[in-house]
């Protein structure tokens, strides 16, 4: 049975919460915030915390908070030496954590929103440590909460948040601009969703490269004017000229 | 019962077939290819042909071929003034048929690839009509083919399709560019599945907007850095900078 202390209350602790507070082997000690009042999203038997002298001991403590903040979160943090702290952000370097005796890194790689349940066991986590024996007691703690743990440096994992944002964010703000366009026609946006969820489940059965689709990766130079010409007096005229021009020159490297 | 001959053996030709194949109320009464032999990825009991001249009588003809040979294989059918032929592309005018009596429009606003499957019935079709009477026969097929049926003008479905662009070619484009980053580390591709998952996921709870999550649109100036640092000599360096930017001025507007 680990114990385990979480330092931040956004949407990463409020998922992580969860996910210890629904493990048998997992226990959660105490969740430590700025506010004077635990969020209302979080469970309200979890035992909270604001003011940083009185944090409980624990095996782990998880810093879940900005990267920014977090060389400030740890310095504030006095533990025993047997306690491990790793913080939970995918471009942070472990070193940020070094004046601890036992540091190291449990990143999840999903993307994380209040509303939206998650299954924590099915999220990849990527972990680093500051000795063997470290990162072999995080591997531990990871193992129990996901199905899949993968050991990585600090550029490494840096890159590995680079996919990420390529994969999540910058999708997720085609999605957006996509129902921008049909909004400025009063056009149903859900008549995209089909479209999303077969982006997405595609790669069930094919590669990225083998999935790609549409006027760009065939160079279909009069589809491609039309769609810039109607674009011209958007903000949306640049992305779409610029995405295009990317996939043409990527073409014969699929 | 309505008769259906369909023109071109691409991938959209490929699902149509399959789907009226599937259907009780449907009858596929041939399939032309400019190809002397049916293509194998088609159900081998079709009955095809290459010459425009054999093409027999049916109640629709429905052009699947690139939008650039939509005009030439229109003008070279001669086709019964009871006949409807319509065009399955996204962003070409319904005019390009105008030299038959009955003529519109049936796009599929779906990517289709030979190898995964789709069920049809959830793929919305955009329609339009060169009379009433003939938007209410193409609505009629329309109807047995799918759940949901909209009617739009060129110019809506043109942005239609551009925001098909968006949700799936760009999309896909930034998996490409994610994958290919976790190649160059031999980092095994499949972690980002998850994700991917998740992020179309999320849409049938959150909208876009809500669902943006990640540096940019935190406006984390350090990672974003970080980012940009690691990505300096390499290809990806002005899509990341350029879609980080799109993301922070768009702020205000989500």
């Amino acid at each position: 049975m680990f114990n385990i202390v979480i330092i931040g209350t956004g949407n990463v602790s409020h998922h992580l919460c969860n996910a210890i507070l629904n493990s048998k082997t997992l226990n959660l000690v105490q969740l430590f915030g700025r506010k004077k009042k635990l969020p209302k999203n979080f469970k309200q038997s979890i035992s909270y915390c604001y003011n940083l002298k009185e944090i409980k001991k624990a095996d782990f403590y998880i810093i879940c908070v900005n990267d920014g903040a977090i060389l400030k979160v740890s310095d504030e943090l006095s533990l025993d030496k047997s306690s491990i702290v790793v913080h939970s952000s995918g471009s942070t370097n472990m070193d940020e954590l070094s004046k601890h005796k036992n540091y190291g890194v449990l990143y999840p790689l999903q993307t994380f929103s209040k509303r939206k349940k998650t299954n924590f066991r099915d999220i990849p986590i990527i972990i680093e440590g500051s000795s063997n024996s470290v990162l072999n007691k995080i591997k531990k703690l990871s193992t129990l909460l996901s199905k899949k743990v993968v050991v990585c440096s600090s550029e490494q994992r840096t890159l590995i948040h680079i996919s990420a944002v390529f994969t999540n964010n910058f999708s997720n703000f085609m999605n957006i601009i996509a129902e921008k366009i049909l909004k400025s026609q009063n056009i149903d946006v859900d008549i995209l969703n089909p479209l999303i969820k077969e982006t997405a489940d595609k790669l069930n059965y094919l590669s990225p490269s083998e999935a790609q689709t549409g006027p760009a990766i065939r160079n279909d130079e009069i589809t491609i004017q039309k769609h810039l010409n109607l674009l011209k007096e958007t903000k949306y005229f640049e992305v779409y000229n610029r995405l295009t021009e990317e996939i043409i020159k990527s073409k014969n490297e699929l």
